[in-house]
């Protein structure tokens, strides 16, 4: 029952996972993992005498040995192995330095941290700076007005300490306020939990089961902890299954692989700007429940990752109805709810449009993801997130609560910057008018580097790139010829992956190949930050212009 | 073999964890756990209708449901229920607060953090207070520098990204500094790795595994990832062993059982104080190896924890010289290096005596772990520690490193934090003088904390308590009445665990049940932290001291 759960969650995570990496995935790797670290089997090596060296490569788990670097991405240990190349010898490359664009770690490119969300950490790391008065020639008023409040609803004071497993009350109750402000309809600090970033937390709950997801988690860390709560309340069995989008930001697939859940997929229409169409969920639902699965929740992310659509008010409300209409869960990923780039779309929160519907707690459960990785903060050094739940009965929320309580409080930091992002300054504040420009400054730069990237990969040839309306990516699909698909297939690699492994070595650019997310088959994409600091731009769009030129030339049909 | 090992490390935890459940482990616990949160297997529920309530209790994971509070401690689970009847009825109980002397965790009761490391913290978090002038009349003059040494050797000065898997190379610089300035050895930045104090990672690793770990986990969580790494490495099968001290912190037996080693056991002497004597451990060793198992590794925790032993310079010279002798890595733990109490004791880094005994990198393989949560500065809620590893070769370190940066990155204030601690300041520096002074008034206090609960322990009938040399807890011996063991058997408990429940009922004091650390059978103990407030700890004892009084009284043979 378990290997079969386990082989359908593997048989659908295999799209989206296998040209991550470099070695395929046997059923039982999924299964049998003894080491949590890697999971292929291997006879033992001699025992050595306990006089020869107490360590040595001969006499460490082989299981580590052999691991080898499956479990990283193939093109971003090369990346890394580049830029060590680069480090000893330069000029071993045609470029100087290795371009992530495969990431969303906007400050590792030079963004700079929202100043008074770094005035506010301070005073709450050095409480004594609040009793003195050259404080108030250092720090805006409001700042020092907002960390007084935030010390006074932490327990003692103390940000030393170990919270509230759920996260601090009274910082709960903070981004209640502000999810309240935000949305026009009342939000609870009861049914906030705050959430460590998570990062660590899953990535090490998955190494004990396969090296796929290992790697999945590697890459995309931010917000899973709550993911994998909701699936873990959720899966029951293999017959318990998830509405997910593809092509998408495969922590769900993951998710539900870990859970032993059935992976639904629905398509997004990448012809009408990566759509989500109400036919298609409904037409994968029937299908799903044909086969006897109960599906239990929809996930929707919007802004779109990899895609970058964001939702129109109409299509969220069908989404809703949807929801309620088939008794799903809705499981809105909306961590890039502030980076919206276009003046025809605006983020609405799903709580938000089944509220303006009339619809309560008792019509549509509701769960909303929220990161302060992403948005025009991009913290991803401080680790917070939380999400937001509706619509669940208070015995189910006993056993929520039972779960997060298993990984106490997340770092107090990131509880505080939760609590900031969600309650910028306002008009009137002293900090309001610095505030709104970094926050305009960061979100229009990276609209122009958005559109300046788009329009690079809509000129090239045999390349489509939908507009980036939000989120930080650009996923261009690209028409390869007949001979790089043959290429690709010779060396054992998907198509896209050929692709950018050529890109590297050519350019030192890393983007992430479509296959990671899935994608229809047949087609070909790769996702691309919008993340380099403007400067760089013009280079990295002449590197990728020349590149693909010469690709397609060698490859030509 | 898998289910053998397993089967073996089970056994050997079972004195050290069972007395934490209130549900005897399964073996199947230990290996079929389907759900990474519980591992009850249990028939599924019918499937829900669609149209009924899409989440209730009836049709989530009925694992979750039925996991109850096992994962958690029975104690600890009680002192929450009894809080929240204090909050919702004051007088329900015949005491007005719970008193928590179950945990290490300073600053939720009162200590406060020191200065200086909290300047520089709140300096690296926003740096733009350095380039102002009015900074100076508000920092102290070192605080300002150190934030300059630390910003100049981060990359592009970003504390809001991700960094290099091992931690930031000129922190762990820092570091190596800190530990020769310590040891009067040199160190280098490459052999420490820095992670994330690993609350969150090592607890939800363990999420897959069974809920007796789990438990474990939740309440003791510093450093745990780093052991977790070493016992990665070391073990490849149940025929590889570590020796491990009873009574022991139980990480390392719950890490042990994780990666399917065998513990192998060595008691420390109480009628001599907790002493760690050779012959013990040689008896072991060959009694282990006469078992076939090949011993890898020895745990020493120095300071002890939970028993509060400093180990003398000539004892640990001899468990090196065995170490050497009989090629075991030494793995020492030595997170309360800076909690010492008595005068006629030190601590000794194991590097620092290994080096003095003349012996280098290819004679003993030495890690040494550290955490920023101990010590005087008891920084709980920042998440920092390191390990250092010595003695290794080139192409181990390279897989360790690869162990490593599965996990990204610790959060940047945790390493910042530990590369302060490693190097507080120096005489001639500005803080010098307020830094000593916060430093022995929190040291100073916590020594006289401790004589005083050791002495009221050594006051009870039928009590006997070695003194805290070091580390935060007492182990008291407790010799309880046939009858008070009657009553916990028949109560389907540990005797220690009924004393520590009837002494929460009565006085809102909780305590850590001996067993949950292992004791020589037919022993009882109860493990006492000593860090509530001064002016706490007389109410505190005589509290314990009528409680006590009172049990023996009713249980009196």
């Amino acid at each position: 029952m378990r290997r079969l759960a386990l082989n359908k969650a593997k048989q659908l995570l295999r799209p989206l996972c296998s040209s991550l990496l470099t070695t395929p995935i046997a059923a039982s790797d999924l299964l049998s993992s003894s080491s949590p670290f890697c999971s292929s089997s291997s006879p033992s090596t001699a025992m050595s005498s306990t006089k020869t060296a107490p360590v040595s490569v001969d006499n460490i788990n082989p299981k580590v040995v052999k691991c080898e670097y499956a479990v990283r991405g193939e093109i971003v240990i090369l990346a890394q192995r580049l830029q060590q190349e680069l480090q000893e010898k330069p000029g071993a490359h045609p470029f100087d330095e290795i371009l992530y664009c495969n990431i969303g770690n906007p400050q590792s490119l030079g963004q700079q941290p929202i100043t008074f969300f770094r005035e506010v950490l301070a005073l709450c790391d050095h409480p004594a700076l609040l009793d003195k008065d050259q404080t108030h020639g250092l720090f805006s008023s409001d700042a020092i007005d907002r960390a007084w409040k935030i010390l006074d609803v932490m327990p003692g004071r103390a940000t030393g300490a170990y919270s509230h497993s759920q996260g601090i009350k009274g910082l709960r109750d903070l981004i209640a306020a502000g999810i309240a402000a935000r949305d026009g309809f009342p939000a609870n600090g009861d049914d906030i939990f705050l959430t460590d970033g998570a990062s660590p937390a899953v990535r090490s709950l998955t190494l004990s089961q396969n090296k796929v997801i290992l790697w999945v988690l590697k890459k995309y860390n931010w917000y899973l902890f709550q993911v994998h709560m909701m699936m873990q309340l959720l899966l029951r069995s293999e017959k318990d299954g998830i509405l997910c989008p593809i092509p998408q930001y495969p922590l769900y697939s993951a998710s539900i692989a870990l859970h032993g859940g059935t992976l639904v997929p629905y398509y997004l229409n990448e012809e009408t700007g990566w759509g989500l169409e109400i036919s298609e969920l409904k037409k994968q639902l029937d299908d799903a429940r044909s086969k006897g699965v109960t599906v239990r929740a929809l996930v929707v992310i919007n802004p779109g990752n990899p895609t970058g659509q964001v939702l129109g008010e109409e299509n969220q409300r069908e989404i809703v109805e949807f929801c309620k209409a088939e008794g799903l869960v809705l499981l809105a990923d909306e961590v890039y709810q502030e980076n919206i780039y276009v003046e025809d779309k605006k983020f609405h929160s799903f709580k938000k449009v089944a509220r303006s519907m009339g619809y309560g707690e008792e019509d549509v459960a509701l769960v909303s993801f929220q990161s302060v990785s992403k948005g025009y903060y991009g913290e991803c050094g401080k680790r917070g997130g939380y999400m937001e739940l509706t619509g669940f009965a208070p015995e189910v929320r006993e056993h929520i609560y039972k779960i997060a309580s298993v990984n106490l409080c997340s770092n107090i930091s990131g509880q505080i910057l939760a609590s900031l992002v969600m309650n910028p300054p306002q008009q009137g504040d002293e900090s309001y008018e610095s505030y709104v420009d970094e926050r305009d400054g960061i979100l229009s730069s990276l609209a122009r580097r958005a559109k300046i990237l788009e329009e690079a990969f809509n000129g090239m040839d045999g390349v489509s790139c939908n507009k980036a309306e939000g989120a930080m990516y650009l996923f261009p699909r690209l028409r390869l010829p007949r001979r790089a698909i043959e290429a690709a297939a010779a060396a054992n690699t998907m198509p896209d992956t050929l692709y950018a492994r050529r890109l590297l070595h050519a350019t030192g650019i890393v983007l992430v190949p479509g296959s990671g997310f899935g994608q229809v088959p047949g087609t070909y994409h790769v996702r691309c930050t919008i993340l380099p600091q403007e400067d760089k731009i013009p280079a990295i769009v002449s590197r990728l212009k020349d590149f693909h030129a010469a690709f397609m030339a060698e490859f030509r049909d």
